[in-house]
């Protein structure tokens, strides 16, 4: 029996993200020690001469010049002389600071302090990051590109990163590629490709699937080696929405179906074995919504990296009003960082969610011009 | 010469994001006009039965069910019947309004209201969001997932998005894969070719480029069908950073060289036939953060997005001191929706890089505790 009013008991949303994020693996990350003295040499901070301080503003003969990678052994610096040297670059034995190229003058082979070097001046001292064995980075931290540096910096490399694999397949026999006027195209399909693709999944879009109980266990049986399956339509109440009891009857783990939020109150997740299943929503806006909410925590956890923020705040241009106990996300375009609320027709609206920028938290009984709301960037 | 003093002609970062943007092309984009009336016929928008309102409660005769893309030429609605609908399904004829299934009760084949229905209700009217015709959206706007869905609707689906090719190559004779002590490893090229890669691109990572002119114009005269090129180190004033003359001699056009940030005043982009090279700094954090600014920007443009706002904003727990012209980017943990600045070692410090959640934008002379500033999000 289909239920169109409001439940109190329907999941909050943090709740359902909390459920998926607690449900999803993450691949297991390592700690991160430094291989070695980091720098591994005393080294040049800024382009110049290295040179020994204690002599002072006296002139230098240049020996040669190191850049980064050179081998400093090339070099001894001793009273009267100095080595010209790069950024980066080691600095050679005696010398213990490095005058900065606009702090001294140069003729024929000789070089003029015009500052009396200390030292340790413009050097980055061996050790001074970090010594060797030092805990860098604990094991089991968010992977970031920041930390993919860090590993490859210490000699233990990430293999490449690789796209999660997102099948999208809509649900629906009203759905045709030339409509007559009691049918519709398939909207849902290529917007929620685009989706997972801008989210840099590696997606796989396939046909609609029809109403039919059959089909869609066997696509559900069959994933063809994605790890999520993104539906749309065929979860909520109607005679003809069957992907809830399909996923039970074959056995699948039913991580939340229906949650506070409209749009999006039929909203579905589950797991069937490697597979994650997220039934949207068959509306465009509450599709939409929901896959922006939903597929970028999954992916995160499963590529390693933190949970996903995607709320920011700005102050409402009009009020906004809402009856009903579900929080409404509500579409604004963003002009001058304020939220100016568009005039919606609801969650197959496809038209103004094509105009929006943003979609405004709004609980009841609404939210007066000037509030600050959270809100949701469109992609 | 090089020059390390702060000058206040440096480009600002705004101007220097300005200009790749309106360097780079945008794929040309089409107006959105209605093919047909939206809905295209009158639809259900709840799930309940297809009646005549003006017979008011009077029990009624189920004739069948409609479904979402059924003909509704199956059956005409006369006084005394009523079908059976769900929602999105066409009225059949002689219906004006939707009785919910919470609005009634049924026995044997009968259904008795529970309300007396109104015309219209629960009915999306043909014509309701648009009519044939209608200009959903003009010309030339950026396009995003939503746009992608209502091209699809009206019929004229885009091609599905592909991926922008990037290639990316640290240059530095310094870079090994077995570090002497004067030596290190590459870790700009993983971190670049990892962050390209979560910001959607197609990436190619190629083998560190030495320290010498002839190589970097046969890598730059062959860029091997990628787009956009980022390289990190070579672009400073030491004897060794080849890239901008080298480009020059090319006959590339260089669209910024040198910055007003810290770090990342030797920032470069330039154009060389249909060749985007972004010529990062060579040290980490730096080349992260000019990374983490301008290779969105040029992507988003290239994919004809919008031009991405990546600043947040929040309060910092402890105030950060600035000296210098160059506005600063200072590490930070994000606790609380506050902004700890992090003791960071400079823009060789991938060790404070990984453990920063964002970096903060500090003006000279630096911020007391509890301003408000805008910050960057690590990826």
């Amino acid at each position: 029996m289909a239920m169109s009013c409001d439940h109190p008991d329907l999941l909050p949303l943090d709740e359902a993200l909390a459920r998926l994020w607690a449900a999803l693996p993450a691949p297991a990350s390592s700690e991160v020690r430094a291989d070695r003295d980091d720098p591994a040499a005393d080294l040049a901070a800024m382009d110049g001469v290295a040179l020994r301080s204690e002599d002072g503003r006296a002139p230098r003969r240049l020996l040669g010049t190191l850049y980064a990678g050179d081998d400093p052994a090339a070099f001894t610096v001793t009273p009267g002389t100095a080595v010209r040297i790069m950024t980066g670059a080691a600095l050679p034995a005696g010398a213990d600071a490095i005058l900065p190229v606009e702090q001294l003058h140069e003729t024929e082979g000789q070089i003029h302090p015009q500052a009396i070097p200390e030292a340790g001046d413009h050097v980055r001292r061996r050790g001074g990051q970090a010594c060797a064995g030092d805990l860098l980075l604990p094991a089991d931290q968010p992977l970031n590109v920041a930390r993919t540096a860090l590993r490859a910096w210490v000699g233990r490399p990430l293999p490449p990163p690789r796209r999660i694999r997102v099948a999208v397949a809509s649900t629906g026999d009203e759905l045709v590629t030339d409509p007559l006027p009691h049918q519709i195209r398939d909207s849902n399909g290529p917007m929620l490709a685009a989706l997972a693709h801008a989210l840099g999944a590696d997606v796989e879009r396939r046909p609609a699937l029809p109403d039919d109980p059959e089909t869609l266990a066997a696509a559900l049986r069959n994933p063809g080696g994605v790890r999520i399956l993104m539906t749309s339509g065929g979860v909520s109440m109607g005679e003809h929405d069957h992907l809830p009891a399909v996923l039970k009857d074959l056995g699948a783990t039913i991580l939340f179906h229906k949650i506070r939020l409209k749009p999006g109150k039929p909203m579905l997740a589950a797991q069937l074995g490697d597979l994650l299943v997220l039934g949207l929503p068959g509306n465009p806006v509450s599709a939409y919504l929901n896959a922006l909410l939903f597929l970028p925590v999954a992916l995160a956890k499963l590529e390693g990296r933190a949970l996903p923020d995607p709320w920011r705040r700005a102050r409402l241009a009009a009020p906004v009003k809402h009856k009903g106990d579900r929080p409404l996300l509500h579409p604004c375009s963003l002009e001058d960082g304020q939220l100016h609320p568009l005039p919606g027709k609801g969650s197959a609206d496809l038209v103004t969610l094509a105009r929006a920028d943003a979609f405004a938290w709004i609980e009841a009984p609404g939210q007066e011009a000037g509030a600050r709301v959270r809100y949701l960037t469109v992609m």
